[in-house]
């Protein structure tokens, strides 16, 4: 790790053995050496092939990472991720999330959620020079559309070969892309889950918290036509034969041990500016935190609990609640930490590496300026462009303005469609609106939309939407009262809470829209052009950025290969290997977060009610210390949970969690609290990912859940 | 520690190092063996003796715990048990609780709030036989009684030697009495304490909860005649040379190293039976924390925050928060614990034990059941009994009753009067009449009278009381708003909210009170006959209990006797010592508290904002590392708090904490959360001690407050 790339967020640590990092895997080979000394035992080589075992037993759900446990395409992944599919199953006779799911054989398991993916990853594909190819002269939304278009080409190009899905992936802001080429298996099966109160025993409460006792697993299959392709469900289908899968592991691992997370991590923001972070700190997280939390209360003042409304909505509260905690966590922690002057350090040590030396100066010597000046551009309105982001809670705003969309949308040819409106997406599209019914109240809408609009228009003038203002009677003398009037009467008269309405709506073109007196289907029309003036304004933003982050991320790189030190991209969704050992912490002065927990601490946290509600049984066999074949001395008990230093985000949930000979000794499911600011600084000393022990998920499998078929499909080892 | 005394509270360890045990000092060199093996270094009949180093150093400040740490009578304790003194010199312009205070020469002390103690014990004499004498035949309130005078008979003897106080301290309920000699130093004076913000750091937040970094230490001298001996207080008076003073470590203890503190610990219950337990953990406690926190809401619904009336109850819901926190505590790990199977499974075995033998059946045969024949009697009444003491919130009655007491009382010879009611009670009975000054507001004290009437009236007619119900018009059709009319009424025309007023009443005789026309008067002289009753069965009662529980506690002595094992008395506010060692301890599944902290952890939690608002300067020195000569190279900082598995309670509070050369390493000032309920049974997993370290005491001397002067007159060794 280099030093100037080693943030020192809270507590200062620049130890050598410092485990950042969320490689690719054709970057390992160089890490060699630092592997095999922390205790890998397989060779660096051998996980920078993605055809070859063990990365090619490592799939994408989609949003989540899963491994082959089986060479009849039995996979493992977290139980939060099969929760889409476990309730799509579940009924009021047979709640398969409160009792749990054994098939005892292949004709007992149960279709997945519709949509649910299982992608392979087959080839990536270094297309940077294509996708830049004849852009150098363009700037501005010129740039960024000529490599959207590239992206397209490049996608429908690989996506001509049937059952398989590609994307392009940016990394370093645009300095490198990569065409990934996945197998897309979609059928997709539901062959085993704990009951709910194994698998997510804890809940919300223990979300990112530690001491951790969740049971965060369950089991799919994967299944293809009889040809051995990608096929949609049928009853001839067969199970996927993967090359390779892994092994699991009864041994485990303890203190100390290496272990590696293969998988699709989401999003960091670990080479962000100064100014960058700076910004989102003081005004983007804290706004938005609050924002969040003033729309949770006004949705819990307007559904009462228990009510319909609520119902609709506890998802949706769920989701702003989560981010708030994240977000909340976030400033507790940068408040902490001197994560600011450390990036200002940084780019000062930079800054004169460039200084020292005319060609980098001719080269990089305006970079960082040019990208400071183009984030505080698009930081200009960020008061406003919160409001708006926040306003789109508002069904039936945001989906008029999705609809009045594809129609202009479906006007172009598909390939100069803007993203998420081509025919690929449609699918997606469509559930969207279908989806709306089960998450929408048009009293819990119009109090969000109230709300919102009212801070609306308290902003100062300049920040102001003319159309907008028009459309809403927004002027110097605000009238609030109007303006609930004039909502009551938009969400009496609208016809978009009806679903076929809504589905009927993506066929209709622009002139229909036009015509149209449903009211917020005139205030999509009303506020289009802006909306477009804006997101033009924003793509240009976004094509300059294109071009001056590259060149920032190129000195950053050219730097540290001076210090012979490789350098790994932020997080974008696509495949990474981190590594690290099971390491305890230190939340607090005088305090350790010890790296195992027990099944006694199960026993301890019950309350009998939910989350902490182990099922009757699960109690029995702990408290008869029926330990049997995962006892673990040390521990004097069965380890449930584990920690690691591997450096993980969202997304890589459910990834396998690896030891020196890439067993499966754990699935990767979340991180501490501590760590949340880990997306933007990791820190060696608090940075911690909590994995299930596969020790646990053994024991329950085996005496509580009798998944006998299933340990005996599996190569359990020692 | 025998097997049937060690409690298994929540996670059972009947391993050998148990650290159970408040030990009379005589005890010790029966455990010489133990202590020795543990890590002390000098021989334990030296610190059975009174008289000689070390244990001729502690003293006691009623309540409170002390040592000597100077030939010139420097006293250390708790920065709470010096904190009434440290209040009573304050002023707005000098307000020595929030900036400190620092003699800089004995000129420059300070007294001692009024009251002010500080006791020598010179002599413990058995008295078992003389208290004991003539009164075999005797049982309930004779017996009661009985004892009684020979207490008084004993005290007035021993106190016939100027400047001495006597006590006789009943051990074992009753089974032995031993009479306590201390010499009363009267003359107290304030010579330093850190700034609150070090002193109380964590404040109520922080109460009975680790991890803690709270710099609970403070000074005083005491002061004597040129002669010697105790005097009130006069410049002319000269400092107390004490025989022996602790030496104070800069080298401190580390992890594991042994620690014995000796003190003054109030009160546990370790021999309750199992029928004392239940009763106390399934009605007593929570009914007392409902009654606490039902009366916490009243007052501060009646006393709005900020207003002189709350200032005047911030003491009392302090106390009432502080019991509610500590009863919620027990009955929480009593939940998860076994603690009355494991009081039952013991008394099986005594019983056994006591079977086995025709001459123990005829002797013990009995006993058990008797006993709780007699907590069953005593808590017929409960519902009502709690009610009644939680009425003593209301000043108005309380006052009323007590005074109207007295009037009874005087009218007997001094050596007759009920204890509290002596002639040398009276300073402390006239000192509580003048505090109640700054601690009554009339709606407060009506609101809790009205609310605990109201309860009262809803008990069952056989929980009811004929004179109180006459007073208040209490009956079947019990009317809620008559009762709040009667009670403006009386508010309205008492005379014992002016202090002048009460004190008057202090000399007047039964008849005056017969004829007041004050309306709490007037309720004192109604009930008065009923309250004597009560008192007198409750007193039968405890004669009888008085004659069972030693016979109850003789048996388990003779039982252990018979393995080879010591037992320990409850604690009863007489000089003890306890040992162990410094260790952490796993406070739920997962975490680990750490023995020490560290300076860091004052920065890290502190927020500005009382009570975690270190001094500017200390964070400054903190931020700097300047450590000095008190770096611990392990924790790379200076220790601030520490763990330790001694046995200790309430009232040893500022308890020295002895190293194996009886070196000040330490003070003790609080237990942890978990070790509350140790009270009734302790646990060596989780029953920890909290001490604040002698290097940071010594660090916060001399680097922050430069309290040089104090330095040089301590003998401080490495």
């Amino acid at each position: 790790m280099k030093k100037w790339l080693l943030p020192a967020a809270i507590a200062a640590s620049f130890g050598a053995q410092a485990d950042e990092g969320m490689w690719q895997p054709h970057q390992l080979p160089a890490l060699a050496d630092v592997l095999k000394a922390k205790g890998m035992e397989i060779s660096a080589d051998n996980i920078s092939k993605l055809t070859e075992f063990p990365m090619n037993a490592v799939i994408s759900l989609g949003g989540c990472t899963a491994s082959f446990v089986s060479p009849k395409g039995l996979v493992v992944t977290n139980h939060h991720c099969a929760y889409g599919s476990i309730q799509y199953n579940s009924t009021a006779d047979n709640n398969l999330l409160a009792n749990g799911f054994l098939a005892k054989s292949l004709d007992e398991e149960l279709p997945a959620a519709p949509g649910s993916r299982i992608y392979v990853t087959e080839a990536i594909t270094d297309v940077t020079a294509k996708v830049n190819d004849g852009l150098d002269k363009l700037s501005g939304e010129a740039f960024y559309k000529g490599v959207e278009a590239k992206e397209k080409a490049l996608v429908a190009e690989c996506e001509q070969e049937k059952g398989y899905s590609c994307k392009v992936y940016s990394f370093h802001g645009g300095l490198e892309y990569y065409l990934v080429k996945q197998m897309e298996i979609r059928d997709v099966r539901l062959v085993h889950n704990p009951a709910a109160s194994v698998g997510k025993y804890g809940g919300d409460v223990d979300n990112w918290m530690w001491p951790r006792h969740t049971g965060d697993y369950s089991f799919y299959r994967a299944y293809v036509g009889k040809d051995g392709k990608p096929a949609d469900f049928s009853k001839d289908n067969v199970p996927f034969e993967p090359k390779s899968f892994l092994k699991v592991s009864a041994k485990g691992v303890q203190d100390g041990d290496f272990v590696m997370v293969a998988g699709y991590p989401g999003r960091t923001n670990r080479y962000r500016s100064a100014s960058e972070v700076a910004n989102q700190f003081a005004s983007n997280y804290p706004q938005s935190k609050q924002l969040r939390e003033d729309i949770i209360s006004l949705i819990k003042q307007t559904a009462a609990a228990g009510s319909d409304e609520r119902i609709k909505y506890e998802s949706t509260l769920a989701g702003l609640a989560n981010y708030a905690k994240n977000f909340g966590s976030m400033l507790e922690f940068y408040g902490k930490s001197s994560m600011l002057d450390d990036r200002k350090a940084r780019e000062a040590e930079l800054n004169s590496w460039i200084s020292a030396d005319a060609k980098r100066q001719a080269k990089y010597g305006k970079t960082l300026a040019t990208l400071d000046q183009l984030v505080a551009q698009s930081n200009q309105h960020l008061d406003r462009d919160l409001l708006l982001y926040y306003m789109g809670y508002s069904y039936a705003k945001d989906t008029a303005e999705r609809l009045y969309r594809l129609a202009h949308e479906k006007a172009k040819p598909d390939m100069e469609r803007e993203p998420g409106y081509q025919e690929r997406d449609m699918e997606r599209f469509k559930a969207g609106l279908e989806r709306m019914e089960r998450r929408y109240a048009p009293s819990v809408d119009k109090a969000i939309l109230f709300e919102m609009l009212k801070r609306y228009a308290a902003l100062p003038a300049e920040q102001h939407l003319a159309d907008l203002d028009k459309f809403f009677g927004i002027d110097k003398k605000f009238d609030e009262k109007k303006l609930a009037k004039q909502l009551d009467k938009m969400y009496g008269a609208t016809q978009l809470g009806d679903k076929d309405m809504r589905l009927a709506w993506m066929d209709k073109s622009v002139a229909d829209f036009k015509t149209s007196k449903d009211p917020f289907i005139q205030l999509a029309v009303a506020t289009f052009d802006g909306n477009m003036a804006r997101e033009q304004e924003e793509k240009r933003l976004e094509g300059e950025l294109l071009r001056v982050r590259p060149a920032y991320m190129e000195a950053i790189i050219a730097y540290n290969k001076e210090l012979g030190k490789p350098v790994y991209a932020d997080a974008n969704s696509s495949l990474r290997v981190s590594y690290g050992n099971v390491k305890g912490y230190s939340p607090k002065d005088g305090m350790f977060a010890v790296p195992f927990t027990r099944l006694e601490g199960i026993t301890a946290k019950d309350t009998g009610v939910e989350p902490f509600d182990a099922p009757k049984k699960e109690l029995e066999l702990i408290n008869a210390k029926q330990y049997g074949d995962f006892y673990v001395k040390s521990l004097d008990s069965v380890p449930v949970n584990f920690l690691s230093t591997v450096d993980t985000t969202g997304g890589n949930s459910g990834s396998p969690t690896l030891n020196g000979r890439a067993e499966l000794v754990g699935l990767l499911f979340d991180g501490v609290y501590e760590s949340i600011i880990g997306d933007w600084a990791y820190d060696d000393n608090i940075n911690r990912s909590i994995h299930v022990d596969s020790r646990y998920m053994l024991w329950v499998m085996k005496y509580l859940d009798q998944a006998d078929n299933l340990l005996a499909e599996m190569d359990i080892v020692r």
